[in-house]
């Protein structure tokens, strides 16, 4: 029996895409609320398919606007065993839900930094003394939204459905072209199929043309790079890691060349799957 | 008469970043309280020295742990007259500052969301159940602290001694080697030396070897590349902009020459100034 982990509770964009590749996925399994479980953080639903507690994690990688979810990538670069099975992206809009009748009796805001950093030229325009309270995901603020007319959450509109609670305005979201890229991560290994794989990798030294050497065994080879990120090695300030998106699934006999040369150029090398976007 | 902006009220890093920047470069003004300008956002901080308000403006832009300060590296792409004047590095070492005379009496936790980031092992661990409420500075939340003996802040030492509250813990980040790099943003582009530079740019096509085009540049050259950092255009998913520093002054030979041909190969270029580290 499948079970699929992803940042809860029910509501947040997290189990739209859980949602989402269900349907597409286990269309059979599509209605069968068991197999849903709800974490109340990234890290930890990321550890529960690392273990083996759940067969899938599904977690944010990264907002059009806001740009990487650096726990999401953290978290990869911990795992062991994780490799990423599919990619989905949502779009994103967000919804101000709360019992208040009117903006002006509206004291607190509630949801995940995200959320409130995609909304925040909104929030400064409409509600610019309220308090914004960060919360673990878009949906823990409902239960105070629920009991306390002067607090408002942001987050989706299946959430105010979900927990029966009002919209009051819709979309809130700065930008209206705001998309979420989701990864579906499992300790299957055996497909390795698709249109893009992602890498991570540190380097050996910080010399001229250290970070070149990698690039250049893709571009030397025509295989498109889609995405370049870094996140701090937190052992000392100007210490990267590189999180690499290739548009070639790994099995290809060109990109299994590249990766061979990639490993005399990195220090440490982690494949981290090939997969479809849908 | 010089004015500094900086991420306020008094008693956060950016402050401590702006002192130091006055004893090294001013040490005239050191004791002059008028010239301190707190401002409650990084954007606010910045567009006060965009506007002329104030000559300077110092603001965080990476952390050793967390990584790159997004509202720093997304509102000096926006800028369109600031140069970084000088990069400032400063060890950070959270206090948990409570009335609380044990952590059992603690139920809410306020600092800005690096600070909480940079401690959420220690959270984790010794206050699970607590409620973390974002600020937009580490000392926003100190008044409350002073009012409500269940309330804790994650501040710095100086914080705890400037509002006169009791630290019931220190330090309790994470990880001990914790630093900050702060920028010196002004309007003065004159001077332009240094051991750094900041180049920030888009990218014409997404096509193989697009990014590893301006990378060469620098390369070929042998300038040293000290970080990469992408962040979101914010038009659609899969755009970036790229932030880069390099190990060279602008006005030299070698990298006035590596910028005319970046501009060939980059969409646009922003040059965001040659700085020394302190």
């Amino acid at each position: 029996m499948t079970k699929i982990a992803y940042l809860g509770p029910a509501g947040t964009y997290s189990e739209m895409a859980a949602l989402r590749y269900l349907q597409l996925s286990h269309p059979d399994l599509e209605h069968d609320p068991s197999i849903m479980c709800p974490y109340p953080t990234i890290p930890q639903a990321i550890n529960a398919a690392e273990n083996g507690n759940v067969e899938i994690a599904i977690v944010p990688v990264e907002n059009s606007i806001q740009g990487g979810v650096t726990m999401t990538l953290d978290s990869l670069w911990q795992s062991e065993a994780l490799q990423i099975q599919q990619a989905i992206v949502l779009p994103i809009a967000h919804a101000l839900i709360t019992r208040a009748a009117i903006l002006t009796d509206i004291k607190t805001v509630y949801s995940h930094p995200q959320g409130l950093a995609q909304c925040q030229l909104w929030l400064d325009c409409h509600l610019p003394t309220v308090q914004q309270i960060a919360t673990d995901s878009t949906t823990d603020g409902l239960q105070r939204v629920a009991e306390d007319g002067t607090s408002a959450a942001i987050a989706s509109q299946r959430a105010a459905e979900l927990y029966n609670l009002p919209i009051l305005q819709f979309p809130i979201n700065d930008q209206p072209d705001n998309f979420t890229r989701f990864l579906v991560l499992g300790r299957n290994t055996s497909h390795r199929q698709g249109t893009h794989s992602s890498l991570a990798f540190s380097l050996k030294r910080n010399m001229p043309g250290a970070l070149v050497k990698p690039l250049l065994v893709f571009a030397d080879r025509h295989i498109n790079l889609s995405r370049i990120e870094s996140r701090p090695t937190k052992r000392s300030l100007g210490e990267y890691i590189f999180f690499i998106d290739i548009e070639a699934a790994l099995p290809d006999a060109n990109c299994c060349e590249a990766l061979e040369e990639l490993k005399t150029v990195t220090e440490n090398l982690k494949i981290l799957g090939s997969y479809a976007i849908t």
